[in-house]
Order: structure tokens, then sequence, then C-alpha cells
């Protein structure tokens, strides 16, 4: 079973989770190539960290905690509580000292990519990191090509500009893929998207 | 009320929060300075938005989600979760193209401050950020003193060693004060800790 919540993302519960443990079962879904995105950066960023390479990590969900029971001689158990929206992307972290910071999204669509499961406040974070100086992107996934693409965040902006300025809602795949680095998708790391980041630091230098 | 869990953290409901939503409620508070250092951090970490001095945030509490609702025409909800042992620090962001990352502990001890509430995956995160040329660093409250100190990642770990090799379980206060930088409580921000960061940054060139 596989949950969405409000922003169409999937949910895996822990029971879930922990049968994805099983290393047989994982080995089927990674030879059906049947991981979602954050699987896939999960992997890679674990790659990076046994590397030295990175320390990227993704951020715990967002959980707005209502109600929470406190058994005797038990973990405490949370009985109520909402998902929140993210006010920031979901993944940061370092890479050769540098501030890394970017969000992960996968469309079916194959001729365009929607620019509705982003939000209004992770732009503006990503906008905030480009003033600090900071390296954000946006990793987009054609889930039914199977194409990864890296698109630096002050040109997604130019595209959520474009369309706060009444101009369509997504962009089109060949906007993607000629304002944006494709990486290959890979057996280890999956998606080495550092070496888009090692680009676009060559190119600030 | 407040609920103290497996680490000892204070944690508030979001109930609890909307009350502080409320200004006069806040302004008491304030007034008394019953904040805890999570709440003076959020405040001096919106400052720095505010002031594009630096964009940092305090990450998500991880949880272990098992169960969750899905009624019709309303949000899911989630019926069964538990708190995660953090594998990170708390607080990470950029400033000036740097990474800084940090954790927050307070004590209400006047002599020493205590290892325990540190974990060993957050000791050993800190040491692969410092690795990444990260900027990297524990604030340490002495909540009875009023006292504030930034421990540099560095000095943090040769105190934790010492504890690994069967030395004492807690870093004296003298200790403190003679490696880590003291930080004056303000008004705004409250703990204007990026002073330090640029001394630790200027040491570094």
């Amino acid at each position: 079973m596989v949950f969405h919540y409000p922003n169409g993302k999937k949910f895996a519960t822990a029971k879930q989770n922990k049968n994805k443990g099983n290393s047989n079962f994982k080995k089927i879904i990674y030879s059906n190539r049947g991981m979602t995105l954050e699987e896939d950066l999960n992997e890679t960023n674990e790659y990076y960290l046994s590397m030295n390479l990175a320390v990227i990590h993704k951020k715990p969900t967002p959980i707005q905690i209502v109600d929470v029971h406190y058994p005797k001689r038990s973990a405490a158990v949370i009985k109520e509580a909402y998902f929140k929206q993210a006010s920031t992307t979901d993944y940061n972290g370092v890479y050769k000292g540098r501030y890394i910071d970017f969000e992960a999204k996968e469309t079916k669509n194959t001729s365009s990519f929607p620019l509705q499961n982003l939000h209004e406040h992770q732009i503006q974070h990503m906008q905030q990191v480009l003033d600090q100086h900071g390296i954000s992107f946006v990793i987009l996934r054609f889930s039914s090509l199977e194409e990864i693409y890296v698109m630096e965040a002050s040109i997604l902006i130019t595209f959520w500009n474009r369309m706060l300025a009444g101009g369509r809602k997504s962009i089109t795949k060949s906007e993607v893929e000629t304002t944006s680095y494709k990486v290959p998708i890979g057996y280890q790391p999956r998606i080495d998207y550092l070496r888009v980041v090692d680009q676009i630091i060559e190119k600030a230098q």
C-alpha cells in the first residue's frame, strides 16, 4: 500500500520500510527500476557519505503533533498528528565546504514538467539560499522516460515567475532539455548529481 | 503542560504552539526570559533570515509513522507514530556560502555540562561535516546561569573521546569557559552566534 499525502508524494509507513530492509525484496525492486526518486536519492546520498564525498541528508517530514500519550514503561506514542507543508526544500548538506540545497520532484508526464507540486515557500527558500551564495537546484525526474535533470534554482525561478505573470503552469520538456543538466542513471551512485554540482561551481568561478 | 521525550527535550504540541502565537502570551514569556534555547534560536534564525544575513532552519523532529488514516474530505491523520532518535544535528543552513551545522543543548547544572544528551550519531555527523570543510559547533546553555557558549565541534569531539576512553562524562564549566566562545544574550537577535562563526571563519583563513 502506498499513501499519498497532500503534496502528492508517496508516503511509506514504518512497516513498509521494514520490508524494504529485506535484501531480496530490495533486489527485485532494484532490478525493476521501480524505486522512487526519493529512494534513489537516499541511496546516492548514502554512497556519497560512505565515500566521504559529501554529507547530504533528506530532512524529516514536517509533522504537526497534536496529541501524545505516555504509557508507563514504554515509548511515547503520537496519537494525533498531521502532515505540514514544507517551508524549505527536502535535501541539504555540505560538499567541499559549499552549502548544497535541493528539492526533488517527479512526473509521469512526458512532454512537460508541471510546477504545481512546488510551493511558493520553497521557491522563496531557494532564492534566499542563492542570496547567501549557496548552491540550489531541483532534481526533475520524468519517470515514464527514465530521464533525470538538474535545473539550477535561478532557472526554475524564471519559469516560476513566468507562471506568476500569467504564463504556462509547466516547463516544457524541450525547455528542460535546453536549460538543465541531464544526469545519467547509474548503478552506484544511482543519480550522480555531484558531477553537475562540480560544473555549477566551476561556472561560478 | 510540557512533554519530555526520550532525549530529555521539551516537546510542545500544536495547541501550545498556537497559544504562543498570541502576542500577549509571547510578551510575558519573553520578559520573564522563560524561553527555551530552541525558541531563542528560532527567533534568532528568523531575525537572520529577515535581515538576509543567513538561511538557517531547525530540522523537523524525526518521526516514525506507523498508521495513517485518510478520512473523506479532510486531511490525512497520523494515528500512530513514534519519536526517532536524530541521526544528525538539529540546525543547518548557509551563511556567506558556507555550510553551517550545529546542535543546541541546555543544562540546569552550574558546574559542568553533561555529555549524555548528545548521541554517538550526532558526534559522527559533526566529524563528517568537518571532513567536508563545513562549520560545525554546539551551542551550550547553562540555563540556571543564563550563560551561552559556542563550542566548536573539533573541541567537543575531544571531550567526547575523553569520555569514550574512560574519562569524565561531562565537560567542566571551566573547560567550557577556556575552550569556547561566550555569546552575550541580546534582544534582537537573542543569541547572536554568527559573530562567533565570523571568528571561526577568520581563524581558518
